[in-house]
């Protein structure tokens, strides 16, 4: 049995924020949006239907409790939520909050501009927001 | 209490496949990609969490029944999944299938060029392959 370690390109584009019972939370490091992902600690999963029942359930579950936080947190006028994975191929979901005129709105934001690193003071106060909301 | 009305977006933009315990199934009228959508038959929702635990768990399950369904009719390299919503705000799953060199691959497919519409018989043939492995 492989054991779960988080893909390359998924450590190095984020920032750890917690671990839930089945996922990873990081924050994306792009502050152009309020932008989490889940990481299923579990190897050799592409596909959020190769989980077991019971890991989809607990990740659907999770992704809707970081949604909802993520709202409270931003007054986000929309919650994006997607599992694409057309270049990182470990399962993984993004969940960002939109707003009116936000960068390449309201189109998606993957594959848009260049990422903007957040300031390491900023992004500590952001997490810590999201896990009082949690 | 409103009942609901699918979306007069949604129901231009695609073409009815059937009705699961949830959900409407409809294949996006865009021969471009393999693309279905979910959609809750559920008035005044836009975004997953403020479906109740119980069509939150069915949702899950439709949209893994479906991504199966449509990785094994089409034998995709990847099932993108997303919930967006930034212009149609009734809530709505997308189910796409994506391969390496299809149009914007690896980049998302919302938002992309002019939708090419289906050939009558294609979209009816490409249904029933999705409806036999449901």
């Amino acid at each position: 049995m492989t054991t779960f370690t988080l893909d390359e390109r998924l450590r190095r584009d984020g920032i750890p924020i917690c671990k839930l019972g089945l996922c990873e939370l990081r924050l994306m490091n792009d502050r152009r949006w309020p932008w989490l992902i889940l990481v299923p600690q579990r190897a050799d999963v592409s596909e959020v239907y190769e989980l077991t029942p019971l890991d989809q359930a607990m990740l659907t579950f999770e992704t809707n409790l970081v949604a909802a936080a993520l709202k409270n947190v931003t007054g986000a006028e929309k919650i994006n939520i997607g599992a694409l994975g057309n270049i990182v191929r470990q399962l993984h979901v993004h969940i960002i909050a939109r707003r009116e005129g936000d960068p390449n709105w309201p189109g998606p934001v993957w594959g848009f501009g260049k990422p903007e690193p957040w300031l390491d003071e900023d992004h500590k106060a952001f997490a810590a927001r999201i896990l009082e909301n949690l």
